[in-house]
Order: C-alpha cells, then sequence, then structure tokens
C-alpha cells in the first residue's frame, strides 16, 4: 500500500521546535505542540514584561493588566462573544465544573433532568453526576448514529420540558465527530432547557461563533489549542453569568469584605479568585492568533483531508476497524484486530509515530463501542501526508508482529 | 537621612532578566520575579519535551509523566510532607476553596465553628464564609496583639470544642508578621480542631516543614515562590484527603466511570481532574530548586535585615506611619500622614520604586488598623540597600510635594 508523500500544504512545522524532524506526533486531541510565537509570549511574560494584574499602581503593573483584559477581548473576538462573558480557567473541565456548581447546582430541583450524549468525555459526565446526585436530578444519554454521531433525531424524540440542561461535545475527542451545534441548541431550547457545548476539540479546529450557534455556555482548554497549559475560556452569555453565585472565594472577585457580610463583584470577577494565570493568559492571545494567522477554514479543510488520507489507507488493511464518521475532524480512533491498543501504540513509537491508546476518558462511550479501548491518531497544523505514511507503515508492522 | 549602599548580599539580581537596571521591584509579596532557571525550565517543557502526563503510551509521554511526578516528590520534600499528600491546584486560593468545600462541607454541622484572624487575606475568610453559610456554622476572629500579630493567648482563650477548623496566615501578606505555627497548631488540636496554614508568604521567606508544625493542611502558589503563574500546592495530611470526597470532575480523577455510577482514584489525583498545568508544575521544581539553592535561612536572614533597615529608615521620616512589628518577614506596611497610599505609590512609581497601595485583599485588616489602605513594600531575594535607599527618597519626595 502507498501514501503520497507530497509537501505539507500548511507549511508551518517549522514553528514547533518540539517536534524533531522524523517524528510523527499524532496525539495533538490530547494536547498540542506549541508554535514559536506562543513560546515568544510566554518568554516575554515571564522575561521582561512581568508584574501582577489588577491591583498594581505602578506602570509595569498597569501595562500587564491592560495586556491581560486584552486577552480576555480576544479571546471573546474568537468565539463571537463578549468580554465581560469571557472567564478564565484553568482548562475546559474547571469551566463545566463551574456551570454544573454555579448554575444547575443551584437552578436544578428534584426531578429535573439534564441530558448528555454517549460520547462525552469523562470532564462532561462526571460534574454533571455530581451536582445531579446533589440536587436530585436525573442524567439521560442520547444515543449515536451508525456512524457514532450525536444522534439529534434521538435528542429531539427523547427531549423533554423536565431537561433544564443539555451537555454535548461540539467535535468529539474519540471519533472527531461534529455536532450540529445549532441544531442541537434549537432543540435544546424548544422545551428551554439550557445548552453548554465542549469546544477543547472544536476550537482548533473550526471556525466557532458562539453568537451563530446560540448555545448558553461554551467552554474549551488553551493547551489543545496550541496554547499553555494550565488556562482555559468559559464562555456564558451575560444574564446567565450575572445571576450565577460565586465559584471560588477569595481575592478579586469581592466587592467588599467583612467578618459580617461580604458582596461579590460582577463577573467576570466574580469568578476568577486569587491571582490568575497571568502569563498562560498572554500565551492563549499568542495562541489564537497564530491559527486565525493560519486561518480555521484552512486548518479545517487541511485536517479533514487527512482524515480522509488516513482512514482511506487505514481502511484498505484489512484487520484494522475504524470508527467514527468519513468527515471527522482531524481524529480518527481504529482497532487492530487481535491486538490491544496499548501495544499498537508502542509498536507505534517505536517508529517515532506518537498515538494514544485507551479509553481517552470516554468509557462510557468505549462501552458503546464495544471495546476496552481504541488507538486514536489526531491531526494538527504540523501534520502532513508523511505522518500518515510513517502511522500506516507502522500498522502494517504491527499487522505482521502479530499476523 | 542615609543609608548604607552596601552590595546586595544575595547578589541575585543578574538572574532576573525582567528587572532592569535602577528599577526597585518591592512587590514580591503580590508575586515574585522569576530567575533565568525558571525560564529555561518552562522553555524546555514547551520547546523541548512538551506532551501530555499519565495517559501516553509513547515514549516523550511517559518521561513528562515522570518529570511531573518527580515535581511532585520535589514539592513533598521541599515541606516535608508526601508525594501523596501533595496536591496541584492553581494557587493558594483553590487551595483553600478546595478543602472548604471538600473537608469543611462535608465535615462542619449547624453550630460548628470556625477561628480566623483579623489580619486574614481575602483568600483565607471568604471560601469559609460561603461553606458556613452553606452548613450553618459560625466564624470567630482571633484579634491581634498590640504589634499586629495574631494573639496566640486570645486564641487560647477564645478556642472551644465547638470549633472545628481553624485557618490562619502563615506570614501575613500586609505585616509580614510570622505566626508561631507550631504553637497554633497545639491550640487548635487542644480542642480537635483541624488546622489549615496560607503559607503564600511564608514559603519564598522561611524554611517550612509541615511535619515540624504538624499543622493539617497546608497551602501555598508557585508565583509567589519564583515560580510560574497558574500553580499552587495543597498539602493535606493523608487519613484527611483519604476521607474527602473530589473536588471537580473529570479526567484523571476517577477509577471507572459509567452512567450509572462513577469511582474515583485516589488522593492525589482525585483532587487533579482534566489536563494539568503540566509546565506550570515544571517551573515550580524548578523554583524550589532555586530557593534552596540560595537557602531559605539565608534568603529569610537578608529579608530580615531589609525589613530592620527599611523600618529604621522609614521611622526616622516624621510622617511616616509603620505598621506590623519590628521582625516582620519581608514585608513593610506604613502610611504616610495626609496622604493616600495611592499617591504615595503613584510618586514612588515616578521614581523607578514598585510598592503596593490598597486594601491587600484585606479589608478586615484595614478596619482593624483604622486606614482604608496601606503603602505596602515588600523584598525578595533580588533586593538589597539600594532599593530602600531609592525607597526612602522616594517617600522623603512625597512628604516634600505634600508638606
Amino acid at each position: 500500500m502507498s501514501v503520497t508523500t507530497d509537501t505539507r500544504p500548511l507549511d508551518v512545522l517549522t514553528d514547533f521546535p518540539a517536534i524533531p524532524a522524523g517524528w510523527a506526533y499524532l496525539d495533538t486531541a490530547a494536547t498540542s505542540q506549541k508554535p514559536r510565537p506562543v513560546l515568544d509570549a510566554i518568554n516575554r511574560g515571564y522575561g521582561e514584561t512581568y508584574a501582577t494584574v489588577h491591583r498594581g499602581v505602578y506602570q509595569r503593573s498597569a501595562d500587564m493588566t491592560l495586556a491581560f483584559e486584552a486577552a480576555r477581548e480576544r479571546v471573546a473576538q474568537f468565539i463571537g462573544g463578549q468580554p465581560n462573558e469571557t472567564i478564565f480557567v484553568r482548562g475546559a473541565t474547571e469551566g463545566i465544573n463551574l456551570v454544573a456548581q454555579c448554575w444547575a447546582g443551584t437552578q436544578l430541583r428534584p426531578g429535573d433532568r439534564i441530558l448528555l450524549s454517549t460520547l462525552e468525555h469523562h470532564s462532561n459526565i462526571v460534574p454533571w453526576q455530581m451536582v445531579a446526585e446533589k440536587v436530585g436530578a436525573e442524567i439521560d444519554v442520547i444515543p449515536l448514529t451508525a456512524d457514532h454521531r450525536i444522534d439529534l433525531d434521538a435528542m429531539a424524540a427523547m427531549i423533554t420540558p423536565a431537561h433544564k440542561l443539555v451537555a454535548l461535545a461540539h467535535v468529539s475527542n474519540v471519533l472527531g465527530s461534529v455536532l450540529d451545534a445549532r441544531r442541537a441548541t434549537e432543540i435544546a431550547h424548544s422545551v428551554g432547557a439550557r445548552i453548554l457545548l465542549d469546544g477543547c476539540q472544536a476550537v482548533p479546529r473550526l471556525p466557532v461563533n458562539v453568537a451563530e450557534i446560540g448555545c448558553d455556555f461554551y467552554v474549551f482548554s488553551g493547551h489543545k489549542l496550541y496554547g499553555p497549559t494550565g488556562i482555559g475560556v468559559l464562555w456564558g452569555k451575560a444574564e446567565l453569568l450575572d445571576a450565577m453565585p460565586p465559584y471560588q472565594g477569595g481575592g478579586s472577585m469581592i466587592d467588599r469584605v467583612t467578618f459580617a457580610r461580604t458582596t461579590y463583584a460582577p463577573p467576570p470577577g466574580r469568578f476568577e479568585a486569587g491571582t490568575p494565570h497571568i502569563v498562560g493568559v498572554l500565551g492563549l492571545h499568542a495562541a489564537m492568533d497564530y491559527v486565525e494567522g493560519i486561518g480555521l477554514d484552512r486548518i479545517h479543510a487541511h485536517e479533514t483531508a487527512l482524515v480522509t488520507q488516513a482512514r482511506e489507507a487505514l481502511g484498505q488493511i484489512n484487520s484494522v476497524r475504524l470508527f467514527g464518521p468519513d468527515d471527522s475532524a482531524g481524529i480518527v480512533s481504529f482497532a487492530v484486530e487481535g491486538v490491544h491498543p496499548h501495544d499498537v501504540a508502542t509498536i507505534l513509537d517505536e517508529g517515532s509515530v506518537a498515538i494514544r491508546a485507551g479509553h481517552h476518558c470516554a468509557q462510557p462511550l468505549m462501552d458503546a463501542l464495544g471495546v476496552p479501548a481504541t488507538a486514536r491518531a489526531s491531526f494538527g497544523v504540523y501534520n502532513g501526508a508523511d505522518d500518515i505514511a510513517a502511522l500506516v507503515k507502522g500498522i502494517e508492522r504491527v499487522t505482521r508482529i502479530f499476523g
């Protein structure tokens, strides 16, 4: 079997110092590598302009505060929201937990229902289980279509006015299935439910606009968007955030503190207790500039082409079983018959191909697929046809070893 | 008035690229500047060795996991705890909120009491107010001595078996007052209460050993310890952590997830949902190596000498009122009669002296001191006598302008 190894269409590999020549990094869905502009922003932040934000009277701190808030405006612009609706969190996981605790924890009543799907990441399951147990709510699960998308026809059939909250992955971290986010939002709103979208795998792979989607909450992580670790975003509609109680108590989130009575700042400050991840925010700004410099339409086209190429090539190997839809966004999950995915990944690693094997923090999806784990190759802006060639060569080696 | 300007005793200023010649950075209690070894660790983490942790089968990810867990062991060693008692959080604020929610939120009953002090940072007040309101507990406040320390005699007199939790600053962020942490712990334990210490200002300024102190929980932030933003530590006794429910739900903190039932991992994983701030942890490791390379005994002696020098020099200016005890650790709060602290800080900034002016996230302490705000100079390893000379020169200018 042969795969064409033409030049990398996006031609950005040299921007990524941590990817040595000949290494096929195919684990971008777990975390993306970082381009030089992000490293440069981090270095400037710690090594030239460093100061705290929101508090210092001196010029350096005032400048850092401006840079910090400029990054918030950049995030808002990036996803089509407003700065006062844009909250910096550690990552998508914390964003979901914040909504589960501060919105669902105060809005849901016994007997209310939460609607999730079979393919959700644990971070979009466990927080809802925790709050459901606390408030006496129940969880329902939207099944998948035959080609492993969230079945929106089933969603429309099963949703009821008892459902107050729907939480779905915009793009599946295991299968790459892309949700019709607008339709899902319309279905949720048709019964008066709020909808949260987990955009971790979407924002690095598609243009996203929360105003066009119409959703109520949107979360994503910086480290999957070519940015730093420890930073992420929760976006929420202003009227929802305004009505929510604080998340963590501490500095910056207060209006006035006495031992008798404490009053809280308006959003976003109310949800950002303590010194924020200042330099992480600056790095995230640089990462958004970087991906928009390439263009999310181009990135999406490129990664879709890589998926098509990978699925065609892997599909020609008899023992390979492919999961997910053919038009998945940058992610391909598969199994090699009779070989545990961990062994697949280990053998690929010997050939300098890095994929992930496991349940991908999606055990209920594994149960639905009837496997304990999958092998997953996921693409980023730096990947090209030669990475797919290396992947396919590795899988052929796996089949020879275990054949 | 004159201040001797001998060479900087620690001689490490050149390690800090973000401090230009002639800039007196005296806001280390807000956040510390970063030495080159920390920048280098961050650059290596993003630019050479980057991968996710705990999940990847390939070598790069396995190596990163080893480095991540080595940092946890380093933290444990740094404070005299055990790795499985060491939880990575965003910062001290999150650490306190975690204990308030997961320990106090499940252990306290209506009528139980929480004991704080007048000088606590908002991050060590508001989380307890939030949980007290939730569970029906009450908060009592230990007063200060005449020289602005937490009054442990008063604490011993007022504590009762109804007090289940004591939470105190190890070093005051406003006054630099050092708590006798061992005695406070003994008093707390004498009635069976648990004690949490906020070590934000202590770990960069003193040798800290939680086993010797005997406390139950200890928190600190990395960015105040010459490390990266967005990372901090919660240490807790193993038997307490083992009995606590999870904090946030998500990846890494689970044992097994189904929609019917989810079981949780043991600590520390139970409290670390989602992809952690991987590179922040590596930077924190480098920061701990850096301060121990200088030696915390030396740092403490150096900063105490600077405080003595600063208090002597400022004390000779008639209109200056000093707060806090004479042996405070690296922090001097003061007021200039008839001049708002913000004006003090602004005029100092014109002379390249960066101090903080405000309530320092300690409004109840401001109320107790009878001022709306203070001016605060705080020292780090890079400061020397010339910084104090610049500070004193600036204050003299303030008195001339407003005199």
